[in-house]
């Protein structure tokens, strides 16, 4: 422990890496945290509160921090055992507490057993500057659900719900891809063996990392850790996955597909501009046989994109959609996984269009991995696409504002039992980060009403008249700091966005009246207003003692005469 | 960190003392969580959400725990800074964080400082039956304000939380005392000076824990832990201050000053009624000067108590209060902080009850100690007084729910300059448990819809038909599970307390309808209901597709015909 040499004084701070959240900030995460609920609770889950606290052991080393100290979680020993206690640690996700869960209550649960989960996690990162160390999610999974129907309806609520907390439809995209389809590039690379999993689970850990910083290293920066590895600016060295010459161009390719993507989808917007306009069903298995699947199958995906569609222009994601499962179905052809991979993708395209999330909400993308080392098959992600001010000034967009997939190894981890499992997290800090940015957030709560302190020996008095305020459902409160100077009580009112002041001397109580000061009012008055309009309406007024809750109440509605 | 020993299955497990919430419980508490807050928003605090992880210098050591490892709290060592990392620890209450807010950022909160915080928190405490290590708390407090005035808000505000929960007047008591008394015994014990209150810090705190004790240990166990110390049925040995028999009978005076205001209460009791039956001001400057106060000195929460008093009998908490002050009074006459103490004790009464708090709903307690060492001045308490049964079938009264008290020194840890707070924090588990013991509370949720599954090809059907109903406000799911066995559906929708289950075979879907079974109406039908009323109500009924949404919203609205 600390050794504690007195008298020093301990420093009044925040740990790094963590900060405090004050009135508006809470207000707001709070307000936002409930629409989530809301919407998640339509869509069926149930809500599930875990502790912070877990053993080290249930939470698993999934987070890509493998340098970190245990993995990147705050850990620490029960020592009251003689040494053998357990080792417990915070939470980093809400994702393993529940496997844990799914796990222990597996016999009482309903299955698939649908849960909502809200609350801090924590991670032991770097600290810097405006990433923290612990912050906000908010879950959504199901256990126990082996169909891509489950995965496509998480995609659709991710959807409704950012549409629920005020982002706009055209604001944001859903991206969608398959660690099968990643898994499949493992496999035609050498690096991943179906028969044997537990094989170079090593050198696919790095090149999921890898693949995972494409857009802070860029294609030659993940090229060289695929390889030897690569040492950063600052000199560190980071070790890589050792792979041949030809392995690591089989795992460039999927890294490159977003590119490759990019043509394809022109060259398909192309074919179909060339096509009558009157696009039909016919078209479309055209479009299917010769460009997506050249050794034939169908889609129904494709099919709804060539169905008449009359209210909007078909977005680039319709081209998208098509180039993505044609580039990657191309780049796995020879891994079953693979194939598979790309199958579950085009069904989920097929359950969200047939709900009515089209392209332009919810689409394929080749570039998502996500960081986390327990996913198995769909992964998503939701982006935020509208431009904002970086810290330098310029311009970029906002970025991920949550992502989950399918976890199917997660619960048998513990039960040896495979529990199919998938889910999304939304990172509400990050959410509520964006609406302010949009200038969406950020309103300032009103104020108390605040009664003024004129004789410090009518306490009591001032007691009962903001216990009338009170039972009326008006904040209020009367003002508890030395009352000596008059000025300083209006300065806390101020500063509390008070909307009004009560004062009451010893001559108003004579008289049985109270003085109400409307302060939203005066302040507009000392800004801008002429003589006149000051006159008519003053800020200060006085009313009788047994008006004054009415008085109040007129003042805060903005029904003033 | 704990040694990875493949391939051996971590238990699914939380770690002792821990425990998880489910749904109804969840929704309950965040129920009771918003009902707090929109009190304490109402009388005018501010919510702040601090970090769970605070620096362990921060926190200081102030739990009653002083022999657990780090004096109760979960803590460990930064470890990324050779050796030489910060000590982080849990925070074990929501008042050590806000001092240090209260300090970190004195220059920019309003004062005084009005704040509410909910939220878990954590104490590294032995695990036992029904004691987690983990609970919520939802506090309020005010930074900044010296006047007893705050104080006594508190009190009230607590007396309105209780019944805005569903406690209603008559099954709480706030019991009030103040550390100040305490303290005056102690001067007059010989272990407290005024000029350095530092000196017998160690035997006062032996003191305090033992006095805190009383209700669990008797006066006997009590009085050995005052003198050389008490051993344990199980053989433990506890420490004891080492007092002076005179020193120890002092501190007992006040141990004991419970059962003495009791007699005291029969005596005024007594005195009142041979006193005309129309009380007055007259009478209670009688009793004041008879009973209270043989020095002189005037209480107004004298007088109002023989104020008339019209629409409710008197309890015998008036007459506790007078003998309380009486009794206090006398054994600290010779302790100017002492006499300190009683005087804002009897201000405290003065301002609740001109706020219609009578003594029905706030006394003075002699016995309220308050566990933590931190406090300073008025500490209090909320007891719930209705009796329940305990785990061996006995009736016993519920007990503490809430407590608190003022702790002008916290803030001045940091800062060095001396800031007055005081505050409440509510056991919010413990009130929920108080609201199951008296069944006001444990209703469970309602389930979803359960779409059904017939035809696994047709998921994208399905989806559609929970998509309408969701879009209508109606919480409504897909089953997911293996949808082979269709018993297993209804199985599942039964464990989910849905209201209403849908069914569309290929029969159903080619004539366009569903089958809508009524599932409330079909449990009751399984229990009770007599051939005819079955036949005039069919718990399952076909409607044409387009009229799903509607029917199924009038079951739920319980409209059936």
């Amino acid at each position: 422990m600390a050794k504690d040499n007195k008298p020093r004084r301990p420093r009044a701070q925040t740990p790094k890496g963590f900060r405090d959240y004050f009135g508006a900030e809470v207000d707001e995460r709070k307000a936002m945290l409930d629409t989530i609920a809301d919407v998640y609770h339509r869509y069926g889950f149930d809500p599930l509160e875990t502790s912070a606290v877990e053993t080290l052991d249930a939470l698993g080393k999934y987070l890509p921090d493998v340098d970190r100290p245990h993995a990147g979680v705050f850990a620490w020993q029960e020592d009251d055992e003689g040494g053998k206690g357990d080792w417990l640690a915070l939470r980093y996700d809400l994702t393993a507490p529940l496997a844990r869960v799914a796990a222990q209550f597996r016999n009482d649960l309903p299955s698939p057993y649908r849960r909502y989960a809200m609350g801090p996690v924590w991670r032991n990162e770097k600290p810097g500057p405006g990433r923290f160390r612990q912050f906000y999610q908010c879950d959504a999974d199901t256990v126990g659900a082996a169909t891509v129907a489950a995965d496509a309806e998480i995609c659709a609520m991710l959807a409704d719900t950012l549409e629920a907390v005020g982002i706009p439809r055209g604001d944001y995209i859903i991206r969608v891809n398959n660690r099968k389809v990643l898994n499949g590039v493992m496999e035609v690379a050498g690096i991943f063996d179906p028969v044997d999993p537990s094989k170079f689970e090593h050198e696919r850990g790095i090149v999921l990392r890898a693949i995972d910083k494409l857009d802070r290293l860029g294609p030659d920066g993940v090229r060289a850790l695929l390889g030897e590895g690569r040492r950063d600016e600052s000199g560190d060295f980071t070790e890589g996955a050792r792979l041949g010459n030809e392995q690591a161009e089989v795992v460039m390719s999927f890294v490159n597909a977003g590119s490759v993507v990019a043509e394809r989808q022109n060259e398909i917007a192309q074919f179909d501009s060339k096509n009558p306009v009157n696009r039909d069903k016919d078209t479309a298995v055209q479009i299917n046989s010769d460009l997506l699947r050249p050794d034939g199958g169908f889609s129904n995906f494709v099919a709804s994109l060539y169905a008449p569609h009359p209210n909007q222009t078909r977005p680039d994601n319709h081209f998208q959609n098509i180039a993505s499962v044609q580039v990657l179905g191309e780049i796995v052809r020879k891994s079953t996984m693979g194939n598979e991979g790309v199958d579950e993708l085009v069904s989920i395209l097929d359950l969200v269009q047939a709900q009515g999330y089209g392209p332009d909400r919810i689409v394929i993308d080749p570039s998502v991995v996500r960081g986390l080392g327990y996913y198995t098959g769909p992964v998503f992600e939701a982006e935020l696409t509208f431009e904002i001010t970086d810290d330098k000034g310029r311009p970029r967009q906002f970025g991920s504002v949550a992502g989950g997939g399918r976890y199917d190894d997660l619960v048998k981890r513990f039960t040896g039992q495979a529990v199919p499992a998938t889910g999304v997290s939304i990172g509400v800090d990050r959410l509520l980060a964006a609406l302010h940015a949009k200038g969406q957030a950020g309103a300032t709560a009103r104020g108390p009403v605040v009664v003024t302190v004129m004789d410090r020996d009518r306490m009591a008095d001032y007691q009962t008249m903001v216990a009338e305020l009170r039972q009326a459902g008006i904040r209020a409160e009367v003002y508890l700091g030395n009352p000596k100077n008059f000025g300083n009580q209006l300065k806390y009112a101020d500063k509390r966005g008070a909307p009004v002041a009560i004062i009451q001397g010893g001559d108003e109580k004579a008289r049985g009246v109270v003085q109400i000061k409307d302060l939203v009012l005066g302040a507009r008055i000392a800004e801008s207003a002429s003589l006149e309009e000051w006159k008519s309406q003053p800020a200060q007024f006085e009313v009788a003692r047994k008006d004054m809750v009415a008085e109040v109440r007129r003042i805060i509605d903005g029904e003033r005469p």
